[in-house]
């Protein structure tokens, strides 16, 4: 009886040690993809073309490790069949997989304009707007990981109202960006690309956004991926 | 005994329903998100913002599809414990979802589109590109989804090299669109709805392209969602 009791323990920490170690490889993902962001926004404003090259470079490292990560959530699954939370823990670091792959994948974007703007004319621009949206969606994307390691749903809302602020903020960089052209043709080029490079980070986020909606679904079981802003905040402060 | 084995028998018809409920399931959003491309393509060709209208306000209806297959998904990890393909097929579908999803919100952008456009200036353009490289991910997204219905892998593979040829005809189409803005400023604005709406068409190629690599996973269990084009083919050959 005593040793089928240590067996179960025995099995139980195992257990455990796995999933702290996918959450500690999502957390390590997380960071790999902050510095990607952080990277590919500094190279755009220095127009460091081969900083933009690292970054390009790196993004395998982040497509690996979403690949490892869902392997390893597949494993557990099918090993260890959890249930409650523990198998929204790992539903959850497979759906935040797929958006910081994409976050990834967006950075490596605005390297490649970076190269693209550098090989066209002069930049037009001090990429004053770009700057100020990528510092702060990388600051977004740490608070997203912060409320993940902690499961802070105070920290999640917060996250989700900043993309608000966000889309705001890109919407209205994106109008000026528009009468630039307008006023100078010239400058048709190189401001297309800063516009894309402003969608790749209007596109990141989204997709923190999304990580942070998870994080709710996580600790409190709820879906608000579709929910008002304000309906959301409701619905969390009622599960409490 | 006998008795055991009817009650077993029962449970395993009842899993395999669900099985196929969670399948249909998602076929039935795969059609629902199919006619929104469809349609949102051919709102913005025939500047039809009433029909625009209907696809923006349908775009709830595919949300609510993604949160109660997920919903379904995760009952049957928690009660069921799927194990090897049916393991496989739950995790492809709550993947695919998120792809599914994605897709119709591209297309209620395109229709946002269309409305921004009427509002604005006379249309530039017959939209001819937006039209052909409509028409052909509409195309490839039914055949993801007929990949997907018949465990086709050979499909699957088409899908994925046919994003290639949207991705150059949207480099393509993005360039001509770039010279005609140059050609003659007035148009900026208008031209630049145009592009916004051939880059989520672009993106609707890589959503479903995703998907067609998610059948792959599904059915001869290769990750393959990082892997080139050719690669990806002889991975696929040799796995059979």
């Amino acid at each position: 009886m005593i040793e089928q009791e240590t067996y179960k323990q025995h099995i139980s920490t195992q257990f455990n040690a796995e999933l702290e170690g996918v959450k500690n490889s999502l957390l390590e993902m997380g960071g790999n993809v902050e510095r990607q962001v952080n990277d590919a926004v500094d190279c755009l404003v220095k127009m460091d073309t081969g900083q933009a090259e690292v970054v390009i470079d790196r993004d395998h490292a982040v497509n690996q490790m979403e690949v490892s990560i869902d392997e390893e959530c597949s494993r557990i699954l099918a090993r260890r069949q959890p249930a409650a939370s523990d198998l929204r823990l790992v539903l959850t670091v497979t759906k935040i997989t797929t958006d910081l792959e994409r976050i990834g994948d967006e950075a490596a974007k605005i390297a490649r304009q970076c190269i693209r703007i550098s090989e066209a004319a002069a930049s037009p621009s001090n990429y004053v707007e770009i700057k100020h949206i990528g510092n702060y969606v990388v600051g977004m994307l740490q608070k997203a990981l912060d409320a993940f390691a902690r499961l802070d749903v105070e920290l999640a809302v917060e996250v989700v109202k900043a993309d608000k602020t966000v889309d705001k903020e890109y919407r209205s960089a994106m109008r000026s960006l528009v009468t630039f052209m307008m006023e100078d043709p010239r400058v048709i080029g190189s401001v297309l690309n800063e516009m894309w490079a402003l969608k790749s980070l209007e596109r990141v986020g989204d997709h923190t956004s999304n990580i942070a909606e998870h994080v709710i679904y996580l600790v409190r079981g709820l879906d608000v991926r579709h929910v008002e802003l304000e309906e959301l905040i409701s619905q969390v402060e009622e599960s409490h």
